[in-house]
């Protein structure tokens, strides 16, 4: 039977500012990117928010971003290896700590924003998170983009991984994603979206935005709790999903 | 045979900035209270600090703080028992994780500054404070001032604690220390105040601001390692102490 | 012909976090109180804040708080008066290069959250604030609580001041407010509130919690535009003021 | 008679973190580069290198940069033209405040670190900075690299600019700084940096890492004060230039 992970990411609220449908999102979803207070969130969020996604027996990841609370850890900074791996190691320390609180087990671990996608090119930089993973807790499971420097990173370090897939991203034929900045990149249709999500869990197969059909081994999709609308679509994509006779479950019930 | 410990603030340092004289100073010292990114600190240096210190096999304990960089920490906030739990458990998890890399147990938890002393004399602050040592690893040693709520609370929670001398400090009868605003609140003299230390080490009292003899039983001794003059002066304190045939060793050592 | 003034806090979000309905708000009130980015919000939002309000031509006030975002500037936090000067000081700066940017020159000063509350209760620190006000520019108002400390220090200093009353507040009988802790001391009924507010503004009474009348000298009603209910209830004030035959204008206008 | 300018950034010192030695370099330099609170440096620290740098009549420019005070603003981020408006007008505003409690006119503005080097290079970059200097004030000098995006977009926008020599930089034939990763780029012998000084400054050539005689038009000389060493070498420069009757003086006495 085929499994497939749904992930969010979760607790990106701050002191007086709030962000996201968290209550909501988390009984529709099995994994949560839990934010640990560099690109986002204090740790009274953090607190609560393992709280509620251990309450809920979904699986409880690191969302580790920049030291960037500003921009939302989506600029790209340029740290070196090292400052990587220490702003990785601490952060999961961190979160860990609730964790611990709340008797579950970190699952994995998917850098946020700006770190995700510069690290999911740049070797070294994917290697120096990769690593702080690893010396933290070598069960955790590296989630991120398949074919990405990340996902090289993890197997040469030793890492288990998951390959996410995003709903509403179109692909090159390579595998990676098309630029935000090229028209197409985004898929709007939900429609469309929906049945690019089924195909790739099925078959393991999309259409790039050339129209080729290339493969894509996919663990996981990534999903928004970030009002009405997108809560409406992440509950259309379990059900569907499930229809399809296709097991949604925790990562690491399956990694 | 008497012991006691000699405890000092590390990794104070932030970024491009630099405090203290922490490679001089370890070899000094027999416990470390590790700054953990909110008052000072950040990942590099802490990772460095905690690298050092388990090479000379110091123990390293937690130096939780404000989130207050700007103030280092030694301004009185007004959070919530509730915010100091969370900020508590996250610092002591963000530590924690570094310690582990370098295969040590974290030690004890010694507040910093003005949460040192608002939680010294607020039970319900020092009571969430000692809730998240607990919560977080019920065997840490909480590290506070003798006669103090944090030992109150410590001892409520089911903490062991550690009561800490300050060799630069004069001393009310109530054993609680006179307030810096106040004249002759510093001892400057330090002969003086190397025999402060003996004694209380010793004899078990001091004599009080009004010159009373006062019992204060005493487990660690705390020193500053910020200067040259410092150092010189921990050396002595050292040196002193193992004359008089007393055991300087790490808290864990004896508590 | 009576006159008053509608103030708002406003420009409080910050970077990807967004609070209150400044759109929405701003034309129904004739004073903002602009968050400087120690509180709350950063250069952008602050720049687009200061447009909108000049757009409208509202008058345009600075909001300094303490440098505590993750605490929204609520938690009283013991900074020193030179620290108040400068911390004060430099958020005026700050505020001022966007008012010059869109050519309108800053009405007023209003502290925000905690250091209104600790300002208003502690002269030495009022002092320090309004120094500050005076020092950037004499010809600002201070807005602040009736019989405060800071319209104290205005005065001391030789500020222009304004004070402002809270529609939602219940007031002691020596004019200062209800501690949030005790029961009572909101004003929950709509209705209520609302013929407090043309009371005090008409007849310069309002009837403390023990049931005196008590005289309190009012020039702005303070007001929120945190959600459409908020928005409405000063939709109604503004209504009322004019039904009444009150002037709702701009604090520069006839402080 | 040839005039030239000896800037060097002062007051970088943060909270309890202290850099650069301010009080004995103030008398070498005519300008000084004040930093703003972004990448370093706070309100009281702000206030006081103002208020040294006024008494000593030295010339007073901002040194903004990037919000990013752990990497101490020297790691690139990648931020919008936007935000680079919006945060250098934020900066220049909180400066100025302090200028005119001091009565001094801000001399002029060079960017810090990172965002110096991205916007010498990156021309919608440097624009958005030079439109926020501009329309903070239109008499400020630029003071940048020669030949870099900083300068050009300073002449787009119609400031005034001043062009900076490295003494302890290797400079490429095209006018930029040789990459601190490549073997030469740092001038180490004290005596040939000297020497290239008072080259680029009477005849306006430098010798570049090929060997070529180079043109460089030169109204500043770029120094340090952070250590005893920097200290003689900027006295020793000085010396040298006046005993060449070369003029030293601030920026505006001469662009």
């Amino acid at each position: 039977m085929k499994c497939v992970d749904l992930n969010c990411d979760l607790g990106e609220s701050f002191g007086n500012y709030k962000i996201g449908m968290d209550e909501e999102v988390i009984p529709l979803i099995t994994s949560a990117n839990v934010a640990c207070g560099y690109h986002a969130s204090d740790p009274v969020v953090m607190m609560k928010t393992i709280q509620m996604a251990a309450e809920n027996g979904i699986g409880i990841g690191a969302h580790p971003g920049f030291p960037d609370l500003m921009g939302f850890g989506r600029r790209n900074m340029n740290i070196s290896t090292k400052e990587a791996y220490a702003y990785v190691m601490y952060q999961l320390g961190a979160l860990d700590a609730f964790c611990k609180k709340y008797g579950v087990k970190m699952q994995h671990v998917k850098p946020h924003g700006a770190l995700y996608n510069m690290a999911g090119k740049d070797y070294s930089l994917a290697r120096a998170v990769c690593e702080a993973v690893y010396d933290f807790d070598h069960d955790l499971i590296l989630l991120g983009l398949t074919g990405s420097e990340l996902i090289h990173a993890s197997e040469a370090v030793g890492l288990k991984h998951a390959n996410e897939f995003f709903a509403d991203r179109a692909y090159e034929e390579d595998g990676s994603l098309v630029a935000r900045s090229k028209a197409g990149s985004m898929i709007t249709d939900e429609a469309e979206a929906l049945e690019r999500v089924i195909k790739v869990v099925k078959e393991g197969t999309v259409t790039s935005i050339t129209g080729k059909e290339i493969s894509l081994d996919i663990n996981s999709i990534c999903v928004h709790g970030d009002g009405e609308k997108a809560l409406a679509f992440v509950k259309l994509i379990g059900e569907r999903l499930r229809k399809e006779n296709i097991s949604v479950q925790a990562l690491h019930k399956f990694i």
